[in-house]
């Protein structure tokens, strides 16, 4: 008697436990650590590649933002999904590789990061390697603003140059504020005379022969021209890159994390210089990207940190875009 | 007479430009390829990564979602910023690392991928690779259900175990279904008689000889627990897992890719065996979801796949976490 393909199957599910069970193995230990944190995508000719610098993991303290109560904004954290208490804020450089120059616009917070944070940032240089990027090629860096999460990863640990070849890009208005002696001398608020002092600190002989200053509605490198987005600091500098008939809008910190800013563009955040211009600026960039649609690369969005912008409530939210295998 | 720091300061920037110009080289070679794709969380002492296989590219028929039409599928579509006329569903398999148990869950498209979106998907061995993984040691592949985009990938390109010291652990329900002669014959829905065929293709000796069933509501191995959610398919199933006090909602395709149908829990995907039986699972799985605040893993949600889900308009949404750089 010949047993059906049916009876043959059922069979052989019920005993495959018996027979299948592999010889004993060591478990395989767990890992431990996170995946490299880069991401490509191209804008015409020109591939775009987000590397990462981690995250911060600074307490909520009640002049976090100015004009919001400490529960404001926990109940912002709240509604996205986040921990209470403190703010995670995402550390995002991109590079710029236009075929002819490559670029790298922001630095991260260097190479041992925020202490405050301690191993959650200062990942850029790790992450740079695994997206296969030698420091040695980088030909510019362009910089938005003179807050150290920015250009503190210029100088690493030793005070070296991270990139020894490499002219640095930064605006004419923001070098000319953060330098100038009067400014510095009547400056106020602690978080101004902080930034004082680390720019000072970071613009060593070494840095300041590769600066070389650009200026707004100007081509900074071909590709790649500056926008003026004032007001988080005088100089803050936000930057599109084209080509073809594509383009990014590269917003530095038009918003810093969108899951507190963009949702609430009237905060004042305690890191703003002029919170008030910052707020203006912030409105009429995130009008635009509504109304045109735009791709928008954010230095403080969740990584991959890319992605459009919606009117959202009172104010907007981001929608990063789906993760693309191939580019 | 001495120069003051800021005049030295303001004539090297100046100079800048002429004086640290770097030697031509050449330029940097793009990269022409996306960043692996794999992402680690834990939940208490287990370790869970996301291994992405890739994305699908099929064209919306007229018949892609039964009570919706093409023009309502394209603007749940351009909401999402994406392109019309295509399906971009992401597929994206679990490790789960007990510390005693190395399991898979689900394996994506296969070693080749589905042929209709050729070098979008079939990836998960590439990125298995990437994250660490030796195939050899995975000890269980966890099956939710016989689609071809779960299953396919048991099989390398020349028909030997993808997996081949691992049990692979399926659904009894879904196991009876799909090896029942009978059911095969009766049915009609010509995606249904293709998944019969894909299902019989793939289940060789080799296969049926590691092949387990397990129940719902019990442990598929020790943290691991099957929670029924049948109507995409019969003995569709999703997974808890589970340790200390925390958990996720692994669930497979309660919903398809969340921007059409966790948006429009209403729509009847052509891929749904049963699809009033799946909208009736999906509403009671996300109101949960959403009430409990829970953690939920996505198989087409787009990677790295994990977040939280809130009330959205008549549906939900998904929220994606913040990428970690470290676990």
């Amino acid at each position: 008697m010949q047993s059906s393909r049916r009876e043959i199957l059922a069979a052989t599910a019920a005993l495959g436990a018996f027979m299948a069970a592999p010889p004993a193995r060591a478990a395989a230990p767990q890992a431990g650590q996170q995946a490299p944190a880069f991401y490509r995508y191209k804008v015409g000719s020109i591939e775009i590649t987000v590397v990462n610098d981690g995250v911060s993991r600074m307490p909520i303290t009640d002049d976090f933002v100015g004009n919001a109560s400490k529960s404001d904004v926990n109940a912002a954290l709240e509604a996205s999904f986040l921990e209470k208490d403190f703010y995670a804020g995402p550390y995002n450089p991109i590079i710029v590789n236009t075929g002819a120059k490559l670029a790298l616009v922001d630095t991260g917070t260097g190479e041992t990061g925020f202490q405050s944070s301690k191993g959650l940032n200062g990942r850029l240089l790790l992450n740079l390697a695994a997206a296969g990027f030698d420091v040695k090629d980088i030909d510019a860096v362009i910089i938005s603003h003179y807050h150290g999460d920015h250009i503190n990863g210029l100088l690493k640990a030793d005070n070296s140059l991270a990139f020894p070849n490499a002219e640095i890009l930064v605006p004419a208005q923001e070098h000319k504020f953060w330098m100038d002696d009067g400014e510095m001398s009547r400056a106020t608020k602690p978080r101004v005379v902080f930034g004082f002092k680390n720019v000072r600190r970071l613009m060593t002989p070494d840095i300041l022969k590769r600066v070389r200053t650009y200026d707004w509605d100007k081509e900074v490198i071909p590709g790649v021209t500056a926008i003026a987005t004032p007001g988080h600091t005088p100089g803050h500098t936000s930057h599109v890159v084209a080509s073809g008939n594509s383009k990014v809008y590269v917003q530095a910190d038009v918003t810093h994390a969108p899951f507190l800013f963009a949702r609430h563009p009237e905060w004042h955040f305690m890191l703003d210089v002029d919170p008030v211009a910052a707020e203006a600026t912030r409105r009429k960039v995130y009008d635009m990207l509504v109304a045109e649609r735009m791709l928008v690369q954010g230095f403080h969005y969740p990584f991959p940190a890319v992605g459009h912008v919606e009117k959202s409530g009172s104010g907007y939210r981001e929608v990063l875009v789906n993760w693309n295998p191939t580019i």
